[in-house]
């Protein structure tokens, strides 16, 4: 039973969701579904992408990725299919997949094959005439030859980087905000060694890294580091982002103590 | 392995929706649980409505849809039971699937026969307790004859419909807004031909239909045909609803530029 | 095909759900996944138990159930599995599956075998780490004793209960509100018996049972019994949180008029 991820800006309150997933049952009777997120903000790309690439890695090989967020829909970018050697990714062609690209044997396709479509593809809902549809045609194991042509010139989004100064400083972002306010960074916990470290966002200052949560009093700032390994700020048993007013793409300045 | 859909404005905080997955799962193990949404907003019948309509005709034949929007629970309002020759529908006898009553060889059962509910009958949660168990059942093929009793006089609700006056002009209302702020009416794209149209709506007018979100600049107001073929409003990388101030039931006047 | 339902404080924004989904359906392929909540607030157990405790009953046996609402992640509280006749919980040892330690037949593990768990354990996710792999062997039939270790002194919790005083009041607490408003309260309705009872909260009275709510005029206070057998204030078509002004952990009184 193949498993196709659904990642989207729809939301659940609109039955969008429901609909694609009608489709693809239709087409892969028996499919294993499963949502990431319908809650990624309005056409905000990079959340997408950052949902995509936590998840991704822990799902079984051969599943397939149905991923839309899409400010270009009706205009003339392409919807794309990446295959790699673990998964196959189905969207628009607007770089939501960059770090797909980025892996081993990865190969990008222009999806141009109606046959693989809805019959009549409306202005406003590809997901539900192109992507959909094509992604259940993937799932039960029609080829990405079948349903596209190979292109070299898929979008690609640089994933925004930690920069390590000649003086030992690390500049670096907030690339997500969490649920519980933590702040997810970019920076790798590999830079950060055995040393112990001054972390500055928001106008405040935190040593770390800690082991865990419950290393700090309640209502603490801490400096760890995440679950996909990077440097996180958190508070516990509170919100970071709401102690420090701070929110994705905030700047972080670490250095060793 | 049949699918069954399930609607309801229950929303994901409470348990009640995995309830009623419980118990269908204990009747009809291997059943395909699809949510359209639980975010109805609550007792809002022509939002269910909507929601519905917009979804079932993208589902395999044979689905079976779960739906349950019930000001009346603890009244004497039947639970009902519509098939129709592609789907069957469970849930209150209050209008929410008037939609189904239009198609072709649909027929109207009153759940009568206790034997397929739960054996203690709450005066609350008819979801659990009827529904739910009678949607699974029918998922596993039981016929509609063994479940209720057929009857003539379901409740009907007739959709709100846009009309045409004798001036030219369409007289029309907003019957939904999405996550995105996109503002869909009741009028059919059939009826605005190839001419351009002026649409008023909150105060402002806006040509059109142009043809997708990316054929205006970002924050302008654009009247397109919508996903499921009636006339919509929109702001690009925008709400149209917070821009006008609109919201369903919202009034539209269109005429021929 | 067995069942995993999940419950947690992770949200529907973040890709940590999708993770667990993801890493599930790597070691039990084709384990049905069914979200309870993930809409829990922030560390609450209390509001976790009583989602589970609603909604585990109506689940087939065999069923395994996974919830992680886990204020103590990293520090040193034990991973937990709880065992009973009919089902198996997997979570952290903090109270949550109190209700399942009551009933016939429960058994307690604490989770010891790293065979069973992701190669490398973060400081903040054991859901992904640890919980959601062992459920998921667990669902496809490696027995507790391989998974961990008999323990006799599981955290319990003791659910918060409502009192009998001698003058025949009982003073009773608010203990969830749900989605409409409705505070379902710890009152079991066998104590009601056939008497009309006065219940006073948030500073009014109001007379009951009643039979249903429409039994009332819409936007009247009642007071019904739950669909889980407990005494509910409920407004009609409306909220009693927001018409009393009162949350969880709200007292209660009634007496016999």
């Amino acid at each position: 039973m193949t498993i196709i991820t659904l990642t989207s800006d729809f939301g659940l309150l609109d039955p969008y969701v429901g609909i694609m997933k009608g489709g693809m049952l239709g087409i892969a009777a028996g499919a294993q579904l499963v949502d990431l997120s319908h809650d990624i903000p309005p056409q905000d790309i990079d959340e997408a992408t950052y949902a995509l690439k936590s998840a991704v890695p822990f799902f079984p090989d051969g599943s397939v990725h149905l991923a839309i967020v899409d400010p270009g829909v009706g205009s003339d970018r392409r919807p794309l299919l990446i295959t790699t050697e673990r998964a196959s990714f189905v969207g628009p062609d607007n770089g939501i997949f960059s770090f797909a690209l980025d892996e081993p044997g990865s190969q990008a396709w222009a999806l141009d094959q109606p046959t693989y479509w809805l019959p009549e593809i409306s202005r406003t809902f590809h997901g539900r005439d192109i992507f959909a549809p094509v992604a259940a045609h993937r799932a039960r194991g029609i080829s990405p030859a079948q349903l596209g042509t190979r292109i070299n010139d898929p979008v690609y989004r640089p994933p925004l980087m930690a920069e390590r100064l000649g003086n030992g400083e690390i500049h670096a972002h907030v690339i997500h905000v969490d649920r519980f306010g933590n702040l997810i960074s970019n920076v790798p916990a590999s830079w950060l060694g055995d040393a112990i470290w001054i972390c500055q966002v928001g106008g405040e200052r935190v040593a770390g890294p800690s082991q865990a949560y419950a290393s700090t009093a309640p209502g603490e700032l801490l400096f760890l580091i995440s679950s996909n390994g990077t440097a996180e700020i958190a508070v516990r048993e509170g919100s970071a982002a709401q102690h420090l007013g701070v929110s994705a793409g905030a700047q972080l300045r670490l250095w060793i103590r």
